[in-house]
């Protein structure tokens, strides 16, 4: 019965450090099926990098041309070059009846509900503030002053947690990991998912 | 975490035949913390049933002054007889957090929505018309022209299905209750319905 439900666009938010990499990844080797949504840049690829694997590597004029055209959901800019997101590949799961994560800002995600209704929109909040700073410090990437930004973007984030349909604590990764499976679940059993073939069961009664 | 969420209203409907009765059964024994909102009927009981575990039985003038007195969230007859949803235990259950589930007729399960916007409206289907049928015959339970009858029913209610968040073809029995595992899940992991506890983290970073 899942196998024909319309595909899932399952967007996973939350502040940095949260653990959406993690969950993400822990979540495509459950679910072969999805796949990740790849980012859009205009930096020159790095050693082993690929086109279309790591990134989708492209010149400042088609970037540009792109966003003009209301084509990239989303992007920014570090050191001179462009990071976005490009609506394309979803447009094209979504036809291909595939089903497609993405590891998104909270900013995107609210781009994209508008863009595409049907998004499941997933927020991942940590258990409390400490557990955070905690988790970036670990990360032992960044300077103090850069886990005091992120800590300062955590609070404007999280006032937002209420536009997402999910909100999930990302406390053990593995009951994270569990409520994603049945949402993706329930999300597939809804009926606008599953329109075609309720509707072929329904005309045989008319 | 999932504790702490407000309760679910868990709305059953399908057509007669369906298997709505041995899918509730098998989610009250995965889940005890669920309970069933029992029916309220006129008709006369049938084999082993017992009053105030498979319906109330009721004279038709008692269900009656119940209408007029609102205390029926919906009834519909069936057969000549009344069939109708007490919101008593319901409106109880809300008030103390806990899930209730509802086998309930179509127009019962509109109307409840309309009452409680966050029930969980899930309708069960068939996996085809003929398979209806034959569940219908092999109850032993009814004359030719009541299976008619409930046949030319069902037709009118399948194409409501489309009013239903959640639609699930009731094949197998373990794959249906499966899908309502999942849908409870994620149902529990929806910001409306940890809200309390969800602003009691982001409180913490303003």
């Amino acid at each position: 019965m899942l196998k024909k439900s319309d595909s899932i666009v399952l967007c996973i938010s939350g502040p940095s450090g949260v653990g959406k990499g993690t969950v993400i990844n822990s979540l495509l080797e459950k679910f072969p099926e999805f796949s990740l949504s790849i980012s859009m840049t205009t930096r020159k690829p790095r050693g082993q990098e690929k086109d279309g694997v790591d990134y989708y590597f492209c010149e400042k004029e088609e970037f540009e041309s792109l966003i003009a055209k209301k084509e990239i959901i989303e992007y920014d800019i570090y050191s001179n070059e462009y990071y976005g997101t490009p609506i394309g590949p979803i447009r094209e799961s979504i036809k291909e009846k595939k089903d497609i994560i993405l590891d998104i800002t909270l900013a995107g995600s609210l781009q994209i509900k508008k863009l595409i209704p049907q998004a499941v929109m997933v927020f991942l909040l940590p258990p409390n503030l400490y557990e955070l700073e905690k988790r970036l410090t670990e990360r032992q990437t960044e300077s103090k002053e850069a886990i005091k930004a992120r800590m300062q973007h955590a609070k404007l984030e999280m006032v937002h947690a209420s536009k997402f349909e999910y909100t999930l604590i990302n406390n053990k990764i593995n009951d994270t990991i569990n409520c994603l499976e049945a949402i993706i679940v329930a999300e597939k059993c809804k009926y606008l998912r599953q329109e075609e073939f309720i509707n072929e069961i329904i005309a045989q009664f008319q």
